[in-house]
């Protein structure tokens, strides 16, 4: 698995008969080659930080991509797809502090909270009209999924603390010595 | 939800077809209590620190006590249960580094590998035979309960290493103003 992007960004989320609010979204993006076949998979992930039951996914094969590819007018093939995907997130997380930003992310869903599936969409705002960029279609992940996903966060999170803990022990005896040092 | 017990207890596994095998294995007990009803369950989970997935469960309710306690002849009473229980499992901690332990926990299941519904025993050996204390049937959790025992790991592990950040942040600030307080 290899890591292409991993960002928080501020969404634009659309339920039925709800107000429109922004929330906080982490956007995770990985190519997942499986061997032997070499069959390649683009996974985007959606998760909260602050809520560790949200999760929505998609998985793209090469196969997936060119009814994607036809079905949205896409001019790139899949090779290059990722990057262009990352280049219009990147802009959306530039301008996602300005007032009046001109890309800007939305999720939209069928349903009045955000449960099943959701169309997560790149919106580019001018003086015009909006235009849609890309839109992709995320699904929640089962319990089985969130779990293993906890698994992963948890896993990650132990290997922070230990670094940390061993940050703090070096800092305290490197400080420490220094201490008795400067103190004869 | 009170804590009562947990800690990190050597248990003897048996699986059909299988040697059996010492595990390190989690028991944590607590009491649930439910408002505004007053209805307490004793809930038994047993997990492991080194294997998200792991998760056996088993929650005892004053009702579910009185026919553990004509099926196995106890003579405790619902209140006091909890403590005669952890009295025992710390009885099985304390001999647990022993080669020849007097006390012993076991687990046992029907399938050959550790799955379905298991059999947790507190065993006394002593010259003559082998003394069952109690036997309690947990069973494996779901994947949702698994979920959610996951994203609790993760808030717990979250604080500690929050509460770590700031220890090495305060370590650094005093440790440094010590130090230049020595070179003046």
């Amino acid at each position: 698995m290899e890591e292409l992007f991993s960002k928080v960004l501020q969404i634009s989320v659309r339920c039925r008969d709800s107000e429109e609010r922004k929330t906080s979204i982490r956007i995770s993006i990985d190519l997942h080659v499986t061997s032997p076949v070499h069959k390649r998979d683009l996974r985007v992930k959606l998760t909260d930080d602050k809520d560790p039951f949200f999760l929505f996914k998609l998985s793209i094969s090469e196969e997936d991509f060119q009814s994607l590819k036809v079905q949205q007018g896409l001019l790139v093939d899949f090779a290059s797809f990722p990057q262009k995907f990352i280049d219009l997130l990147n802009l959306c997380y530039s301008e996602q502090e300005s007032e009046n930003p001109r890309f800007l992310l939305h999720i939209s869903c069928q349903s009045s909270v955000l449960d099943g599936p959701v169309a997560l969409s790149v919106v580019e705002t001018n003086a015009f009209k909006h235009l849609n960029h890309l839109s992709l279609r995320l699904v929640q992940g089962s319990d089985k999924e969130i779990k293993e996903y906890l698994a992963l966060c948890l896993s990650s999170l132990k290997a922070e603390k230990q670094l940390l803990e061993q940050n703090l022990q070096k800092t305290e005896d490197n400080l420490s010595r220094q201490l008795s040092y400067a103190q004869q």
